[in-house]
């Protein structure tokens, strides 16, 4: 966990220090003093005396009294030298301004390296480089020069200082939250993103975080913590950096099928982060979490006045996949007796003019609603704060006694009100009651659906909750001796491919599959073998120096007769050798043939942020041409194994289709589940593909497995 | 066309006119006097002599001058009456309040008709009834109560008060636009959507149409007109009511496959109608449109300062479908010349920092990318108008003339800017200038990418304009004699279906396949028929009163051998008599096997609000589990008819895959033409359904056809 010195530092050396009003080092001092921090300020420059009427020391070294932080405004180039310094004085942490390290190439990345090494060596820490720096809110430390951030409760981490203007800027003019901290992460050069996650867990000022990411070094430590810190506080994420062009933007590279994005994102959802697409919506979903209970069964009431945003408030909910279930006999008799008759009293609720002359007709809707169990959360939209500006002055004073009312419901019931209002604009003073209360009140329609949706999002996910892989290999706790020999075999080969006998019995010492492959070494053992099973017969050559089997003409089907299976044997050696005079052939496999069934394809590989991935498919033209596929952060639990299947788009053609029999998905399960299994038992796996894996009404058949090693 | 009486009126009545202030009879005056209207306005009331100062008549036809319009705020049961005393004054035109209309069941439907029938007696054109009213704030006629509307260039039409009221609000609060009319559309009892189009096109005063609609009663006629109008001006639309609840919420009904609203969308966009989805885009988009010269060739460049939102905006962007093509040499290298080495002259073009001591530097590069012919548009993301809040109050200066050169640069290269500013909230100077140019200024990201995008759709949309079908039927033009028989001889046999020979003939006469399908009434005629395919053939019984033919056993398969055909003919038979002993049995259909070849479905429905549409998907799983269809209005074009196919998800099954050959796209094509052109040639059609039609490398084969007129 971070050190309390370095975002709740007591005492803080400005290197750089200047007395140019334009300069960093001027403006931090400055605004340091203007805001009252509270700990100690040290100026740092070998040129000057005294800086806004403080001492300036020649180094951080010459500062007499401890420092727990020093702030960096120097050039790139100084930085090792800046630390070695800060390393003698025992400074535990640096925010480092400068940009010019990884993200400028080579040169860069050396010069960043060698910074790190200083730092390491003294256990000095390093918020950025390449950072707009950070802020405390609760302790006045701002080290940003950012001006009027509000105080409050969400914390903000991000990767851009245009992006934290935003939403410090919204957090002003738009609503009444705040922040704990603000946090520019920059190049994650060493503390990390799962870092601050933890230290925001257990921070006391922070109900909810906030966080702008375009790409992450560590994406795996980050899932871990964020598993770990959901459960306890709300995480709302925007990952930028969808398209190409945001993504060359974003300064990062990625393959095609496999997006990162993609990846990224369920991977974020699996750990509970509230993953948003909409910067525009960044702010209000953390406003939403960060201050009231989340919905505990995705069940919302709408209390409208007129149907036009009741019926845009419909669409957008069941967008986000939100029930309005129909209310009860008993809620929909209280409703009536309190509004006119033209009121509808279907969900969602149209007082139609019921509140025009008494808004706290509003309150007590939502309180019979919210007083039913089945309702899990109201929705308020339309003109609540502005009946008074529409109708009548004196109802003013109805709208604050509803704002009490709605705001006391929250904290009665536990269930969360969200509030669109036209008349937001005019800042009537019910609004700002209650916001007081927690509840926020938004202009936009569809924000205010969203803010509500997410709350439904965050409860769902902490219903949910159970025990799942936590993003964490017990690695080669399951290996088998056995699947530890075809390795050591491999390798000692030189070889970096298993051989499909080889993948294929690993598959089967790990449960995932029947293997009746054997590897014969003569004719007569192919006849032998191809007798066994009594069954027509595939037969495949096996050599490490030939990938594309058929190509070579080394696979050959449908063989039952011992004269075929001998000639057969004999013609696949033939061209296996005709094609690669030098090829280590090591044999030919002999398997049944595999019946028809449903084809699918699995496959794993090492993703640069996340580590090992899983992917799945159901073959044919529903990856090849509708790129109808499912990823996971491995290890999968069998709750995710179940979720992948089922968020296949395809995934009716396992129920069976057009007479077929529904395939068994049990199977399936398993052999997800074994994929994970042997990714976390050999280390040395690289990637895998089973394409194809027949399904069938019972059990699977793998028909093409690769393994491919690390090199 | 609508008559400047209506909606220009130079003269008032205010049926209902009340001495009491909440009531809408009394407001109706005030507001007209408050806000100067500039024509005469008429109490009416019998019980009153005077209303604020005007003098009172007891019934609209005891005004001795002559009098436009009716403002009739009297209950819904009065109407015929009033209606019957406005008509005997020769009345143009009334605006009906009242609820209790159509919306209301059976008996709210029987007033309205008798109402309506009044009206058409006397010429009377109505809006509404169940409306807000409506407002021409070019002659301060305010008819709705709703104070301090601005004033601009957008016609507002809107199906909710609701709705009206946001869009009114945002107007006066978010930006600088107005309106120039906003009519409640309510039940479109007698004025439809399109006849207000039709108005607003022709109107000097408006420069776009911003539309939000739940439901309409002649769809078909309003596409017509949108298809003209937006020739000279855009139309903004949101229709809401997508999910099923949103339906119940608008009140509307609609099927399941052939979801309303997807026929809608695709028909709006293709009538050049911008079709949003959030509400939150409506006024952004209408301002944008209103304002600015559409782009020509669909290329933006972004110009920032910082990447998040260089970031963000490509990603956005790209969502949108806009191109953000890379930047010529040239172009780079002028960028360079006035940008710090730290900038990105990539598009986005990130000036990082280089405008903050002259953002006059911002025009500049916009010059620079507005004068390369490749970019058709400029979205300028980031802090413009706060540098002088950020760093300098005297740069406010700079901003002001910056502010002038983008404005003129709009002007001078007929291409757009659009801003997003994150010190909009501010109001400084510049951005209000920016907005006396026309250029919008957005404090969300989002909406300021969306506005860029609708810019390049629109502009997209003129470009590729054709003289496309319109939506208009030439009705019966290309009718067949042959084909007008078949339909005669199916109603004198009383029969709604056609028989499968019947509708395969009649596609056979409209061009759409060869039909080699012949009627045997004898084994010896199938016999004989089978002979001339000289290859397998399929037999099906052919009966009015069989329609699943498998289920009666009338179906056979593969057949050659002429004692096989006789037997199956004689079997087909005995299992139809047995199935239906009354069954009026016409013969069996001898046709050849249908060869293995890509499966589609064509289908064609009469929709409620558009009348015809077409259906087209890939046959199987692609229809059936993953709905992957594509609808349309019809008539269609051979450019529509081209568009829906690629349009399909699955249009890659289309290229060939897994070693099949690529279809014949071309007939496939002409096939939906001959579709289209049977439902404009025999108005009878009720509903056709080809399922399956085999595509192959050259050709097709409807193999099944339902042909079903109206009742």
């Amino acid at each position: 966990m971070l050190s309390d010195k370095i975002l709740n530092a007591n005492s803080i050396a400005i290197v750089g220090a200047s007395k140019t009003v334009t300069k960093r080092g001027y403006q931090a001092i400055r605004i340091l003093l203007e805001e009252k921090y509270e700990g100690h300020i040290y100026p740092v420059n070998p040129k000057l005396e005294s800086v806004l009427g403080l001492k300036c020391y020649p180094k951080v070294s010459a500062i007499p009294d401890p420092v727990d932080l020093a702030l960096i405004t120097t050039p790139a180039a100084t930085l090792p030298s800046v630390l070695e310094d800060c390393g003698k004085k025992g400074v535990a942490g640096a925010v480092i301004i400068a940009g010019g390290f990884g993200e400028l190439g080579e040169k860069g990345k050396e010069l960043e390296n060698q910074m790190v090494e200083v730092a390491r060596k003294y256990h000095i820490r390093l918020i950025g480089p390449n950072t707009s720096g950070m802020i405390n809110l609760h302790k006045n430390l701002n080290l940003v020069g950012l001006r009027d951030a509000p105080k409050g409760n969400i914390a903000l981490l991000s990767q851009s200082g245009n992006m934290a203007l935003t939403m410090i800027t919204e957090a002003k003019v738009k609503s009444q939250v705040g922040f704990s901290y603000y946090v520019g992460v920059g190049n994650e050069s060493d503390i990390s993103f799962h870092e601050y996650l933890e230290f925001f867990e257990n921070d006391p000022n922070t109900n909810a975080i906030l966080m702008y990411v375009e790409g992450m070094r560590n994406g795996r430590k980050f899932l871990q913590q964020a598993y770990q810190t959901t459960r306890k506080k709300p995480i709302i994420l925007l990952k930028s950096g969808r398209s190409a062009i945001g993504k060359r933007s974003a300064g990062s590279h990625t393959g095609a099928l496999a997006g990162m994005s993609e990846v990224a994102r369920t991977a974020f959802q699996r750990a509970g982060i509230i993953v948003v697409e909409n910067s525009d919506e960044l702010l209000p979903c953390a406003e939403a979490l960060a201050n009231l209970p989340p919905i505990k069964n995705n069940n919302v009431a709408i209390l409208a006045d007129g149907g036009g945003h009741a019926t845009i408030g419909s669409d957008e909910l069941t967008d986000l996949k939100v029930n309005l279930p129909e209310l009860s006999e008993k809620t929909k008799e209280k409703l009536r007796a309190i509004l006119p008759t033209a009121a509808s009293v279907a969900n969602p609720i149209d007082v139609a003019g019921g509140a025009d002359d008494n808004p706290v007709i509003l309150a007590k809707c939502a309180k019979i609603l919210l007083h039913d169990p089945n309702i899990g959360g109201v929705l308020v939209v339309g003109l609540f704060g502005g009946y008074s500006i529409r109708f009548s002055e004196s109802l003013a004073f109805a709208e604050e006694d509803a704002a009490h009312q709605f705001g006391k419901l929250v904290l009665e019931t536990g269930k969360p009100i969200i509030m669109h209002s036209l008349y937001n604009f005019a800042k009537p003073h019910s609004l700002d009651l209650l916001r007081y209360y927690g509840i926020p009140v938004f202009d936009s329609l569809e924000l205010a659906c969203k803010a509500i949706g997410v709350l439904a999002e965050y409860g769902g996910y902490l219903r949910g909750y159970k025990a799942k892989a936590k993003f964490v290999f017990d690695m080669g706790a399951k290996a088998k001796p056995r699947g530890k020999e075809i390795m050591h075999r491999a390798r000692e080969e030189g070889r970096t491919a298993l051989l499909e006998h080889e993948a294929k019995e690993l598959i089967s010492l790990h449960g995932g599959m029947v293997c009746q492959d054997c590897l014969a070494k003569s004719p007569e053992e192919a006849v032998a073998m191809a007798a066994g099973f009594n069954e027509k017969v595939v037969m495949k050559i096996v050599s490490p120096d030939i990938l594309h089997k058929s190509d070579a003409g080394g696979v050959r089907l449908n063989l039952k007769d011992p004269d075929e299976i001998r000639e057969a044997y004999n013609k696949i050696m033939e061209n296996a050798r005709a094609f690669n005079p030098n090829a280590d052939i090591k044999g030919v496999l002999v398997a049944p043939m595999a019946k028809d069934g449903l084809e699918v394809i699995i496959g794993t590989k090492i993703d640069d942020q996340f580590g090992p991935v899983i992917m799945f498919g159901i073959g044919g033209i529903m990856v090849e041409v509708l790129k109808d596929v499912v990823f996971r952060v491995l290890p999968i639990s069998p709750y995710s194994a179940k979720n992948m299947i089922n968020e296949i788009k395809s995934v009716k053609l396992l129920d069976g289709f057009r007479g077929r029999p529904p395939v068994d998905r049990k199977a399936l399960k398993r052999l997800l589940l074994t994929v994970s299994e042997i990714i976390g038992s050999y280390p040395e796996i690289q990637e895998m593909d089973f394409n194809p894996v027949i399904l069938y009404e019972e059990g699977l058949n793998v028909v093409d497995a690769r393994i491919i090693l690390k090199p």
